[in-house]
């Protein structure tokens, strides 16, 4: 998006002031320090000039070319002021001014002024109460704020203008440089989702970075920012996730934060990766800005002492990461070249005495090695040779290869010099060797699914539509999944005692008897649900249980089921739910009626294909138990999957089901099929 | 421990060289630079000084007062020289010198003629292979790493040098001030049990930190390390948890590194809080030692910006802290000294424009509520005051009040004054917010752990200890349970198919059928249980289907057991288990086939006491489950305690048993006991 927003032809600042303490004369000072090379024209009543810029009594007398207006006014004087910039045919506007909808209800009544005002001349917003947009390619920084970050690869877009300002302070002299910065304020017109798009296609950025706390358009969300990701890593720290911090975000801009289960399952969705810390977002940023993903998981550690190397080991382990196993070659070419006492398994310790040319040699043996994906290179303070060199031949030897190369040149007193020439050469440095698990994992975690997105098609189904919109029409979940493939025991409805008793003496095996009533969805709860009967005493004794049960809760018995028992089988539940903002995602996890207690449950985005019904199977204990558990069996994990598809192409096809839920859906031995036992289904109440 | 380790009256440097790339010249450089004010004897045959101190030809030579020796001589010559450090009468040496037992067996040889030279003499050796010690209060810098600590409070003691080299370079201008380093080497003398005492008896030592890759011996860390940490704040950085980082740790100093779980359990009984990475242990410490622990675990937030405060906010709540409910007092205060717009709500935000005035009251306000135990000030860069104004007026405040206060003075280029006047004022700031909840948590951790400690009686059992001690030495595990009075269900054996139906008939209720036979301990594995018998024919069945099972498994079917059902309980694990390192281990946690899956079990030190059986208990989903789920009333958790406590108690009595396993154990509605159901015992195999 090369838009008048980051790269203006001239600039009207409606508001500057030449009183040092106004926001107005920081934006005039910014522009010009920071060297903005387009006409900047204050536009001030009463002052001629500006920091030497001369000024304009309004917008209307700027001089050509100007095609971004910066407003500063009081509140309730904005209207106006965007109608001025509307006649004056400037249609790129950021609006500063605080004081609307995160104020109340008359704010709110502005902004609907201001909408209304926009649409008329074709003027595009950001804000307002934002502070502004930078880029420092161009260069312009049409913020307050003291401070320009460094030009660099990472933008930047946040919903809270008081990050901005700290992450500019923050990254100053780090070495984590910017290419585009954008504070969006209440967004009444341009939202995350277009600047998502706006940076993403600014070539000068790499990766993509956010502060988010909420999002406009879930549906839309999900589709632009799938395909920013694609191209481009897409780092998150999403702000509001807790229940009090639901509501700071309630007050703080209105938006609606959803639940962050859903937000999980968005972003997973679309390759964002999350951060829990604004450093780990930018740490993990500058990574991957600077240096190549790794094909694989395995690091190699080089080091001239053991203890930094165990923690970066144990965080390496700790963040999914593998300690490569060196070739014999590798390892016979250290143990020529290293000091006798050096270890030439990985972590590869070339002990305290060695220099950088011992560094480079090892170095330069682990980037050759096949079963090396990734090199992190420890240095502990020593007192023989300058932490420069070392950064300087790393820097070297890392650029001749394509894998991935970090370090830890320790401590900071004695090492600025040294990390300058790590930023210089693209070399990600951490203070302490045990951060730098988190952003390979990072880096890891990126590369595979990348890899994944290749196998995106949905599978479709031959389903009778007809069948299937009757059942969505009754209520009749059953016939819905059966309509989709899904399969349930074999079962009969009794409505008395004898039927019950005839009914289970023509069922296969033992039988289980469950409630008939539409009062309680939980049946098991109320002890609605008798299991292994295979007598007639059984049966008559079940029946008996049950009517006192449901009579002790104060419901009514219709009738029962008289279903197949299925033994020996892994109970998981499977569902669908439709979320506020994202729409339709489908569930897994263990089953039973503790589902809740372990909460060993992941949710996916719907439709989903077939990798991605297998991640989300994986991401679970139920899953790691459908592949064989103690004297289990591997069961069938394909059905599942097949269950999973069908439940997500059910989500796509009705929108108007809010919730489908199997469990437990019982899964036999491989190739022998998953059963639904109980199931059950809402659909979305219609609002006044 | 005011030891010469520390403060020394005369020190001998063996080894001290002219050669300023020596370790030799930069112990001499640094025992000057750092101002120790004691003797300073550089003992080099060829050299007449070194840095102006007059060398001597030997170490008898050296005159008074002398009481410590630091040797970096050459491997070999070390037993020489410790042996003429003896004969002149100094009882303290610390050898820098490497190639010990960390190199192989030769190296191993030479520790143990060390060894006894120092027994010879009555020698105290810290390492070999080690960098010295440092004391900034004394002061005395023994090390020959550049650099000096700032005077503070922060005792730390590390198994690797480089660590301690990393750390002072890295905290230099942080504002972490330590007061005792030690380095401890190879430890062939002096331990990190030695030092953990050493440092908590240094009056000038408020926190105690450490690095440790093992531990000397487990039974005496656990008991002096929880005498310590009583004492003092006990903050702990543990290498070599994963797997292949046990295999570092073994190749870096030959301490075998016990399980991550028992080091776990070790540190929790200690009341050793363990960090996730050496920014975050030294984060703690500066916490501890300059704020009061809170009260409880209500914060409140007090910003000038809403994102930031989102972000502090989620993590808190991660943290397990909570977001305190403000009082009615405080919010009218606050509205009435507050700008309209602002919230006075928890997170109070004073909004952008607000200056150190306004905080200063926010400050008071909050600190004076009854609800709020600790205040977390952020400030978001702003262009209106100076960071400095607002350091000084939160450090006064919070000096005026006991409760504990942390600050985000965000961004780095523009905070440099503010962040000296706060170490000043003892105020811990973090650059980013979301870090202060990590701090916090762990304040609140060491307070609600001390607190607990006064419920610290072990309960005693009244045992007939002759039935027991004849159980134990026929691993009669049932025998032994029921005399230190665990319940058992109603039950008896049968040898044969008719002897079953008999014994089965005579049973309360439904009955279970189990194999019995040594060769399987997992016996419903192998399908040897069978449940809810309620007739003859259900008994015939179970017996041929059993029987079929250990055919089929390649067994032996000496009979079965039958026993009462125990129906609608809750199923646990209780267990004892014995460390190698820290001795008897009491487990809990959810019970049943699929205990190993889910993983929901916790371990604790025995002997244990009440409060830590119901902590260990709480830890758990089993635990939270026990407290009534969904249609299952609450069960009895009194009795779990008390099976956990005598197995705590056998734990004790019995050394000899190296595991004893009750799952399930099942538990019935509050009042009505649990009763063991399945068991597993296991002695000691004597080694020969």
């Amino acid at each position: 998006m090369d838009s008048p927003f980051f790269s203006p032809k001239g600039i009207a600042v409606i508001g500057a002031s030449q009183d040092t303490h106004k926001l107005g004369y920081g934006v005039i000072r910014n522009l010009i320090k920071y060297r903005y090379k387009g006409g900047i024209y204050p536009v001030n009543r009463k002052a001629y000039e500006i920091l030497e810029q001369p000024c304009f009594k309004s917008v209307a007398e700027v001089p050509d070319p100007v095609d971004l207006a910066v407003i500063i006014v009081p509140a309730k004087a904005v209207a106006g002021v965007l109608a001025e910039c509307g006649e004056r045919g400037i249609q790129h506007v950021i609006i500063m001014t605080g004081g609307f909808s995160e104020t109340g209800e008359e704010g709110r009544e502005m902004e609907k002024k201001l909408m209304e005002v926009a649409e008329e001349y074709g003027i595009r917003m950001i804000g307002p109460n934002c502070i502004g947009t930078i880029d420092t390619h161009t260069p312009v920084n049409t913020t307050f704020v003291v401070g320009m970050p460094e030009p660099g690869d990472i933008g930047f877009i946040s919903h809270s203008g008081a990050m901005v300002a700290a992450i500019i302070d923050w990254a100053s002299g780090s070495g984590i440089g910017f290419s585009r910065i954008v504070s969006l304020g209440n967004q009444i017109d341009v939202n995350e989702i277009e600047m998502i798009e706006g940076i993403a296609g600014d070539p000068q950025t790499k990766v993509i970075t956010a502060y988010i706390e909420g999002v406009s358009d879930g549906q839309a969300f999900l589709e632009t920012s799938r395909k920013m990701a694609l191209k481009k890593p897409f780092l998150m720290l999403k702000g509001g996730q807790g229940e009090s911090g639901a509501r700071a975000v309630a007050s703080h801009t209105g938006a609606l934060a959803g639940s962050s289960e859903a937000y999980g399952a968005a972003f997973r969705y679309c390759g964002i990766q999350e951060a829990d810390t604004i450093e780990e977002m930018f740490e993990w940023a500058r990574a991957m800005a600077w240096q190549p993903l790794p094909r694989g998981k395995r690091v190699a550690v080089l080091t001239n002492a053991g203890g930094p190397a165990i923690l970066a080991v144990d965080a390496l382990e700790r963040e999914g990461l593998e300690i490569a196993s060196l070739s014999d070659e590798t390892k016979k070419y250290l143990t020529s070249r290293l000091p006798k006492a050096a270890s030439v398994n990985n972590p590869v310790d070339v002990l305290a005495g060695s220099g950088p040319g011992t560094y480079t040699l090892a170095l330069e043996a682990l980037l050759t090695d096949e079963n090396v994906d990734a090199v992190l290179v420890i240095q502990a303070p020593q007192d023989w040779f300058l932490p420069v060199s070392l950064a300087e031949v790393v820097g070297e030897v890392a650029a001749a290869h394509d894998k991935t190369v970090v370090t830890s040149i320790m401590g900071k007193a004695s090492v600025g010099d040294a990390l300058k020439i790590l930023q210089k050469r693209r070399i990600p440095n951490v203070a302490f060797p045990e951060r730098a698990a988190s952003l390979l994992s990072a880096m890891k975690n990126r590369r595979e699914w990348l890899r994944k997105q290749e196998d995106a098609e949905i599978p479709d189904f031959e389903v009778d539509q007809k069948e299937a919109q009757e059942a969505v029409k009754n209520n009749d979940w059953e016939s819905l999944l059966e309509s989709y493939g899904i399969r349930f025991p074999e079962q009969k409805t009794a409505a008395s005692e004898d039927e019950a008793v005839k009914m289970a003496s023509e069922i296969k095996g033992k039988g289980v008897m469950k409630l008939v009533s539409e009062e309680f969805s939980h049946k098991s709860d109320i002890g609605g649900v008798k299991l292994g009967l295979k007598s007639e005493a059984d049966v008559r004794e079940a029946w008996s249980e049950i009517r006192k049960s449901v009579e002790k809760a104060g419901g009514n018995m219709q009738g029962v089921l008289i279903q197949q028992m299925v033994e020996s089988a892994q109970e998981v539940i499977v569902g669908l739910v439709r979320d506020q903002q994202f729409g339709p995602m489908v569930l897994f996890g263990s089953g039973g009626t503790d589902v809740e207690l372990y909460k060993d449950v992941q949710t996916a985005i719907a439709p989903l294909n077939r990798m991605r019904a297998k991640d989300l199977i994986n991401a679970t204990k139920a899953g790691e138990k459908m592949k064989g558990w103690r004297n289990m069996s591997a069961r069938d994990e394909e059905a599942v999957v097949e269950a999973l598809l069908r439940l997500s192409r059910i989500a796509v096809d009705y929108p108007e089901i809010e919730e489908l839920e199997i469990n437990p859906l019982c899964v036999l031995e491989n190739g022998q099929g998953a059963i639904a036992v109980d199931i059950r289904g809402e659909k979305i109440t219609p609002k006044n």
